[in-house]
């Protein structure tokens, strides 16, 4: 059993799970390319993790053999457990919980060696389609409060299985970057009673910042970006979360992924990113400060890629500040031509 | 000249420094065991940085030339600088000042490859005692708002030069994350009246997150852990701004920081750690939420050792939550056993 415990300073809730420190800390960590006869994620190998959850496969195949094209099972190390009681509780000044979740592994692909922006569109749609059949499932549960999807590619990023796949984590709690989000767009509500989301699109495109649109989606590298070539895709649409995006928008997501992963990997060369996706607490009749707006007014689901170029040292980590050797209209600048190049067309041809 | 953006979304305060590009992504970089006759640091290289701000030297000696035994100067890749306005302003929504502040090396010894927990404490208290001087001069400047003294151990945690050196930036904002922990401490005041950090003291000392004590400073493991084995030194006096420490304590301090950082690198084997020390903002009149209580009633310094086992992958990154292997109550027996076998005597007899 896991447990959540609350930094009485920070607010942030800590997952313990002592299970997994020989995963996290043995010889077998670090072993990002897992050799494909070892791989838990190959096709032949589906007895390796625990059953299967959810997959898009061939008619006539079954469930925990090979025939998938994406298949979500349950973390094998998972940090968080389905079954139990909350039991919150206190100890002195301190808060906990027991470590009631879920953790999902999405297998984007039976190839061992695809790369995620190699995938075609029609691929990483079946993906996001998959993403958004685990947030809707797993926002029933009334003891969640926020679904957590998010990607680690590279070693640099903290993958630790080169095999192409996603995390989804459904915690019993609102993470602290969430909810750091979600009480300033109140602010902002509060201020001008317009979502800040939407004025930065406003504000944003067309403009220095802006990488790339389609008809659903808009890519920008943030203002105060934190990391070099940090970017943004925002749903043109307001809406707060995810799993409520209609399904014929997928293609556009896929698309807008698929473009930016692609001049990311250009720009950058030997790429690592983290792919975190921002959507609303779940219940948000719990989460509204008072009567004046509700979380869906205000808040705006999202996806933010972090590239990671370098390790994360003393004073961004100490300070949760960070410092930046690469300004987003630069960075924004790089990327568009890539995606000009990529096409063949001119800058000014593509947006 | 650098520039400061803030996010509109996480209020972290970005720190853009185009300058220092080549500096962080260039082949120079990563170059940790910078051979000694390249160092920067060494004595009889006192030419190859900025001119010194202070320091510690032998009698006869003369600035910029070897004798000394502590160095400070300007950081030669500074994100910010001393000179000009702040020019507070804004570009729609968004909100940026120019990058006025400071930014400086302490050189902690002129032994190339010695390492810290190696120091005698005679030694550690010179360079405690070289913080205080240089965090006392900065907070006169009325446009600095927070001084960030930090010292990152080993690659792992983003130190770019081997020769033992710590940082001290000036800040014309609040960073982050010490304005979470003034933020939450103030709650708790509001609530209690009392300083949160005092009745932490009293909750875990004794207690099994505790890992040493002498006569002026506790060393513990926080509830909440972030990382595996972080590890918090508490001051025993209530005082919120570190240069009010009175410099009868500074060798109570370089003990704590001796005997923990010697106790960690005796359970982590390869060390690498960031050491955050948290002080007051300065001009307090500025930084009270209202009238009930000022800063010093409720903020306590302390230091923050990070030891950094592994990477920060996706959900750390994107969530601001943590997953910890390891409780504060284990890493701390583990570190108290280190310590009594170093000094051979018994765990009971310790503390």
């Amino acid at each position: 059993m896991s447990l959540l415990r609350k930094d009485p300073l920070s607010y942030a809730w800590v997952i313990f799970s002592e299970e997994n420190y020989e995963h996290d800390a043995g010889p077998g960590a670090g072993g990002f390319c897992t050799p494909q006869e070892d791989c838990p994620f190959c096709p032949g190998h589906e007895h390796r993790t625990p059953p299967e959850i959810q997959s898009l496969r061939a008619a006539g195949t079954v469930r925990d053999s090979a025939g998938w094209s994406v298949r979500t099972v349950p973390n094998q190390f998972a940090v968080l457990h389905i079954e139990g009681k909350l039991d919150k509780r206190g100890e002195g000044l301190y808060d906990m919980m027991n470590g009631i979740g879920a953790h999902e592994v999405v297998v984007e692909s039976p190839d061992h060696d695809a790369l995620f922006h190699d995938f075609p569109i029609e691929k990483i749609t079946e993906i996001l389609w998959m993403y958004r059949e685990r947030h809707q499932d797993l926002s029933l549960d009334p003891r969640f409060r926020y679904i957590q999807v998010f990607r680690n590619y590279g070693e640099l990023a903290g993958a630790q299985i080169s095999h192409p796949h996603s995390q989804i984590i459904a915690l019993p709690i609102i993470p602290r970057a969430a909810r750091e989000q979600i009480l300033h767009a109140y602010d902002y509500w509060r201020m001008k009673e317009r979502c800040i989301f939407c004025d930065i699109l406003a504000q944003d495109s067309p403009g220095p910042r802006l990488v790339y649109e389609n008809e659903a989606f808009v890519v920008l590298e943030p203002f105060a970006a934190k990391l070099p070539f940090e970017t943004w895709i925002y749903p043109r649409e307001h809406l707060s979360t995810f799993w409520q995006m209609p399904e014929s928008q997928l293609p556009a997501l896929a698309d807008a992924l698929k473009v930016t992963t692609t001049a990311l990997a250009g720009a950058l060369g030997n790429l690592a990113y983290n792919l975190i996706l921002h959507s609303a607490p779940l219940h948000p009749e719990k989460n509204y400060h008072n009567a004046q707006a509700k979380v869906p007014d205000y808040y705006h689901w999202h996806i933010e890629l972090m590239p990671r170029t370098m390790n994360v040292a003393g004073f961004e980590f100490g300070t949760g500040g960070y410092i930046n050797s690469v300004l987003p209209e630069t960075s924004a600048g790089i990327l568009k031509k890539q995606i000009a190049e990529a096409r063949g067309v001119g800058e000014t041809d593509l947006i």
